[in-house]
């Protein structure tokens, strides 16, 4: 019997596991928040991931638990696992993803370079770590955070005043120096439970108003040294963190030539999608080889560069799936990922990959199909 | 809204096409023979393709119709498109791949390079025919074979003369020249209802007892004159048959370098499964974009060689799905594509496909991980 899968979410990250679940012959489930999500075609349970009472009932029908998402209740997870259900990633290492204060904690134990930070729990705290970076940081909400939310960038205690303001009793917020970075990378690793690992090469992020909106993989001018070292901090961090699955560790890269880690995500990531058409083995597939424990597949790339464009939904009536024809006739080279959302501005409903010998060349392919759906 | 293809089967070349639907946001739907066949995920309907109004009342829910096997009788193929329903390929070019003496007919109408063969209906015509053949003959029936049945080398008429017997009021065999030739080719071409055509290079096919064995893309040792001519002839069958979605085209390579028709299917062919993890784009999303009317993709192989290994069903209790661990870790490179077929000896379960710089060592590494199933 086909090996099976619960996805437990069912947005694009679930519905980009579809394609390799089917070939690798995965019985892929998905509990879905909603009818019609992106992973619609693979849902079999539409419920709340924070009940546990359906969490329980999706989970009894499958062989291992995984994720579209990292938002499910530690609480949740917990029972899972005490119910004998594997879990991967599991929530002793999902922690980690949930809360930025605990993962700044960790890696800091861990020797991992990262900027500098501080757990505060008023403007007074924030205002003195503030006065010892040049007057500037980065406040995060330790949870709940993503795309640029839950993220402000302030130069006095006072500009998060309102979220100390509305934080629980015991609460506290995070603060990191705010790095002057060159650019922003991204390292993928894949982890299975026995530890099997494999690791991407490392790729330039391009971000638009907080949103990834290009990736060149590999980054382009990176040295073998650099390659190393941030496939080096990807391990550290999947070992010791016990991360199964896709862990995305985003980096900052200094203009003196440090790399430090920004964020993590522990599942399949935008970082990553490059890999369905330029690596051997798509981010989707190693996920699914790693949680459900199979052999890990190869990584290398299969061209010199790949190059992923995310499309971001424009008017709401415009859709598009209008628009395919136009991408797909820009370049026999496209390939055009769509997650079956409708378009909202600034919304991400897919993206382009495209894989060449020539980085300009290949840029600007994947520029040009993207531009259709603009 | 998306734009809904309906696949009538559910073999597995209706589950190939389904990650390649998901991934351009295709609605696939597929009309099953049966519960629990390959492409069960995309299933929309089951019921049997021979009856107008199954047929019928699944076609009215897509916008176009196409075909996991050429065996939809033409007078459904033909009611349908009097509905106004796009079928693709439609029913004028499919004859051509239902009934052998047909396409022999037509291609020879096209002068399209093929063996000597004749329409026989009794003993005495089969027996002219061998006689003016050193003897031998190729005995088809017209309608029907696949993988090896329906298909008799002989040398004398007699035997033969079940068939005869069996024959139809009016019917007829084909007689072929059993063709010496010295491997077998074939030619994968894509062509949209507007002409748009798009052509793969030809590949060697590797046949045990009439079932394809192994494929390696290009054929090694094809010169550009060859690769031209076997392209040329793909084009030529399908245009001058009208052929939309996915042609191949099985060739022999004669001892004196020519190249001659064989047989042909207009769907995605097992002797272009290479193209998944080998081409720009695999056949499976060439076949959804020209039976959509989609621009088509790029052919061209992201390696210099792919190889591509059936793999064929072991004793009735032994399940693929078990061996799948074995065959992932015999190498990272890899690609296992299943088919959810319950194993029966010589049924074809899956395959594997390896893309890589050497052909020895492609070869090498699929066929270690071919043997992971035996």
């Amino acid at each position: 019997m086909a090996l099976r899968v619960g996805v437990i979410g069912g947005g694009q990250l679930a519905r980009m596991m579809i394609a390799p679940a089917v070939e690798l012959g995965i019985d892929i489930r998905v509990l879905a928040e909603d009818d019609g999500m992106s992973a619609q075609l693979a849902a079999t349970a539409v419920g709340d991931y924070r009940d546990l009472d359906t969490v329980r009932r999706f989970a009894a029908d499958v062989d291992v638990v995984t994720f579209d998402h990292e938002h499910v209740p530690q609480e949740i997870l917990r029972a899972l696992v005490a119910d004998g259900i594997p879990v991967h990633p599991g929530p002793d290492a999902l922690r980690f993803a949930q809360d930025k204060l605990d993962m700044r904690a960790r890696l800091t134990e861990l020797d991992v370079p990262q900027p500098d930070w501080a757990r505060v729990t008023g403007t007074a705290e924030l205002q003195a770590f503030l006065d010892a970076h040049d007057g500037r940081g980065v406040v995060k909400t330790p949870r709940g955070g993503y795309d640029g939310k839950g993220v402000r960038v302030v130069s006095t205690a006072d500009e998060a005043a309102d979220w100390f303001a509305g934080l629980a009793e015991g609460g506290a917020l995070l603060v990191e120096e705010l790095v002057p970075f060159v650019r922003e990378l991204a390292q993928q690793v894949a982890r299975r439970p026995g530890g099997e690992l494999a690791a991407y090469p490392v790729v330039e992020t391009v971000q638009r108003d907080g949103v990834c909106a290009e990736v060149i993989a590999p980054a382009p001018g990176v040295d073998a040294e650099h390659l190393e070292e941030a496939a080096r901090i990807g391990r550290a961090i999947a070992e010791g963190l016990g991360v199964t699955g896709m862990l995305a560790v985003e980096l900052f890269q200094t203009a003196d030539g440090r790399v430090l880690v920004n964020e993590l995500a522990m599942r399949p990531h935008n970082s990553g999608h490059w890999s369905q058409d330029g690596a051997v083995t798509g981010q989707f597939e190693q996920h699914l080889r790693a949680v459900a424990d199979l052999p890990l597949g190869g990584t290398t790339p299969i061209a010199p560069w790949s190059v992923m464009i995310n499309i971001l939904g424009g008017p709401a009536d415009a859709g598009m799936v209008d628009r395919i024809p136009a991408a797909l006739a820009a370049s026999p080279l496209a390939k055009v990922h769509t997650y079956g959302k409708s378009p909202r501005p600034g919304r991400k409903v897919g993206h382009v990959n495209v894989a060449g010998a020539d980085l300009e060349q290949t840029l600007a392919t994947a520029r040009g199909a993207a531009a259709a759906f603009a």
